[in-house]
């Protein structure tokens, strides 16, 4: 309804599309990669964004045939270290995805929004809990970008949000510098022995120093260089904003026998006094970079870069001086919004967990350039596509749905999402009059494609009844001898305690009632 | 309807299960095989009864839950070495595929027959011109099976039918032994040299014989070891015969070195005169079979076990003597009808061709056995299921469906076919009145779930009538400010020559005929 196209695009594709972009490599294990009887390399898509590309390219010439929006429902795969959860982390679930070409960024940002609009209906009609947050892009790309999020304590990712409506996950979060720092006079370096001590915790103990006062020093390989990260003690590194504030293509923690080489010690005793010297004459294009939080950082404690040794007192500028500071860490309980702060006010983000059941990017030029796909705009020049690209995964939202919606006795689906909308339980089909009611009940919905399920085990009443609840179908029509010969029969949802009884004859107006 | 449920299965299958049925090997290179990140095998399914065996053998204990019959639509993937035509005959390709799991044969043979009818009729539904032929199994296995095959004269498959109701594909087909031999006396056994002449072509043409005085002899093995089939020099060996009048698992033509090696000759110069033995001395498994129609042969003419020699006037009995005489060709042009033939008609077969878009099996245990699937029968006996399995090409079904209906501007969809049952075609779009009654006639008939689309695109009329023929929309509704000031609209159908010229309150109820 917002303007797409269904399609049917390859699971297994060639690995010469994922070259052009560069993903063969980038996309590391996940990536499930195969070989043909020719020899030839394949993998199993995890997402499309090469193959509708090329599609799109080879027949898309001018801005009169743009803006295109192609979507599909298909089965992806990614081999993923650790599946689990059954469907919420199968290596292979199954997906909506959509990509959008445009011939310019407003009208991308135009199909955006209404596809976001569209995402909000779709996971509302499947009567789920969620918010949409601002998310980093990861293998996928752009740099603008929302998760939907089905709020859940069992969620395996953390989100962020405030009552002004920022609402962020934790890769993404931006964090801003505590207003104000503590005064405090420098004191002068002093260094002193810590055998065997190579963790900021381990420090801290023996020295009776809180974890604020620490520089970590962290080593990454990128596609441009080396890169020494400094964090307070107490941070976590955001590899995304990493990746982001250095402007390069991927970052990796660097093996230890090279940080051993441009540290001159062993692992754990690095730290930023002297570093940048002697990091420079090992390899020139090394950069230091360091999180904003340790600008505020007065007499610090860090790594003496000499093996059981650490220097204390160590001050900016004195001591040692980054190549730039960034937001370069992850949101900790207690950060302030981003967006109040830069009004002046300072509330407090609040934490909660999610499952990730859609995500919508902003892509930009990042594969059309990369691969050459381009059109000729109003002005007869040849550019690059303007990209967007929109996923559902289907079958998560089905164990959202089920994480958010069960009772002791199993699902309670709500009308949208069930696979049947109503379950006919006989509590005994050999008997004729409870099957011809049965079959007529059956038919009749049938006849009006309202999905229905008709018991027709020959099982204990009990064992139908238990399984009925399981399986959380939203409504159960009850018939029994008895009832029936009294001219009554049952009428229950699944997601309130107690039944109906109705007469016979309007059982069939009332579940009619219940769908238009 | 005939009391399925759908299922999803993994595309992506262990090749464990796979070894339990033994098909990891069987299938050879047309099975897609893959190495995830920890270096475990898997395969792209290629059919799923291993998978669904696995899966029904751990739910099901009892009698008392059967029969049980699941299906899905999936993507499917056979690693084909002549990938062509299109979604024809893609590596990839979207297939339903259904399993039925029964107590005994009886019950397989009513589900086997419920679900023939239903392919039957779907196939009708779909508007095709097909007939379902008896066929081989092949990989998949059992040993009865039929295909759906659509007639086609570009179609793969050749089959032969008879007016009296027998039809079967080729390497199905069963071939008879014409009534009556020629007679002619047996003449002395003569050797004559044939210098460089080692197919039966140029010694025929050398000697001025017929090829129907030939024997060929040729070599196999099998997993019991070595086989010499002997044919007439007009049939062609039909492998999947081979397997059954064997009773094996299966054959391969034999190694060039390895041929020399049992005939004790280069290749084509082997015959049956002397061959046993000597083949026998070298590998005691050895087994010699003949086609039937080579007991008609007089005076037949092969090689002679030596380089640029052959033999004629061979005579069986006299010369040579196979261990047993089966059907192992394919059937010719001129064959007679086996039905036919049982009740002492000669009716000729007839040739034809098909595209196969269906294929449904009885399976019996072969799996269930192989897998140790199992469960308690009445007698409370532990028993493997019986099975069978129906498969549906669904993207060939559209190949195959465009392939018999359309003519020389594009497609003729069926009703039941389309991707739009009705294409609405304003000449202008931007003309104010034009787009009102698109809109409303789009809307109305959205509202009714009559699937439509509306040509919006700013393309000349020309343009787009030339689209809503190549894409072969069932009915197009043309609306020009013309036709509109005058109070009409016109109504096509595709398969139709000539449009109806409709009063434009008409539209609606004209097209609310096509669907009720």
């Amino acid at each position: 309804a917002v303007g797409g196209g269904e399609v049917w695009l390859p699971l297994i594709q060639p690995k010469e599309l994922w070259e052009q972009t560069g993903r063969w490599q980038i996309y590391g294990k996940e990536l499930l990669r195969i070989k043909d009887r020719k020899n030839a390399d394949f993998c199993f898509a995890p997402t499309a964004e090469e193959v509708v590309t090329d599609l799109v390219k080879k027949d898309v010439r001018s801005y009169r045939q743009l803006p295109i929006f192609l979507y599909q429902f298909a089965s992806k795969f990614r081999d993923e270290i650790r599946p689990r959860f059954g469907v919420m982390r199968a290596r292979e679930f199954y997906m909506k995805d959509g990509y959008s070409f445009h011939a310019n960024d407003e009208d991308l940002s135009l199909a955006y929004t209404r596809i976001f609009e569209a995402y909000n209906k779709i996971f509302k009609r499947c009567g789920l809990k969620f918010r949409p947050v601002e998310a980093e892009a990861g293998a996928i790309g752009g740099n603008y970008s929302h998760e939907f999020m089905v709020l859940a304590e069992t969620g395996e990712e953390e989100i962020v949000s405030c009552v002004c409506g920022y609402a962020a996950n934790l890769e993404r979060a931006e964090c801003v510098l505590p207003a104000g720092s503590p005064i405090e006079l420098a004191l002068p370096l002093a260094e002193f022995p810590t055998p065997g001590a190579y963790t900021v915790e381990a420090v801290a103990q023996l020295i009776g120093a809180p974890k604020e006062k620490f520089i970590k020093t962290m080593f990454y390989d990128t596609d441009v260089g080396p890169v020494i990260a400094l964090l307070r003690g107490d941070s976590i590194l955001n590899e995304p904003k990493l990746v982001r504030s250095l402007g390069v293509k991927s970052v990796e923690k660097m093996a230890e026998e090279r940080y051993c080489q441009l540290a001159g010690c062993a692992v754990g005793f690095a730290g930023p006094v002297g570093l940048k010297d002697r990091a420079f004459a090992f390899d020139p294009k090394v950069r230091v970079v360091a999180d904003y939080l340790v600008q505020g950082i007065v007499n610090g404690v860090s790594g003496a870069n000499r093996k059981d040794a650490h220097v204390k007192n160590i001050n900016l500028g004195r001591d040692y001086q980054p190549d730039g500071f960034f937001d370069l860490r992850q949101a900790l309980r207690g950060d302030i919004c981003p967006r109040c702060s830069a009004v002046g006010k300072n509330e407090v983000l609040a934490f909660s967990r999610g499952i990730e059941v859609g995500h919508t990017f902003k892509l930009g030029t990042k594969y059309s350039a990369a691969m050459g796909a381009v059109f000729l705009d109003e002005s007869g020049q040849s550019v690059p596509f303007v990209m967007g690209c929109y996923g559902i995964g289907v079958s998560r939202v089905v164990a959202a749905a089920i994480e958010q919606n069960n009772d002791a006795n199993g699902i309670v689906w709500t009308k949208e999402l069930a696979p049947f909308k109503v379950i006919i339980l006989p509590v005994n089909y050999d008997e004729p009059n409870t099957r011809q009611w049965a079959d007529r009940i059956y038919n009749e919905l049938q006849a009006q494609n309202i999905s229905v399920i008709l018991d027709d085990r020959l099982e204990r009443a009990g064992a139908k009844f238990k399984d009925a609840d399981l399986l959380g179908i939203p409504i159960r029509v009850t018939l029994s001898e008895k009832s029936l010969a009294q001219g009554t029969v049952e009428f229950k949802l699944r997601s309130q305690p107690d039944p109906e009884i109705l007469p016979k004859d309007q059982i069939i107006p009332r579940l009619r009632q219940e769908f238009f």
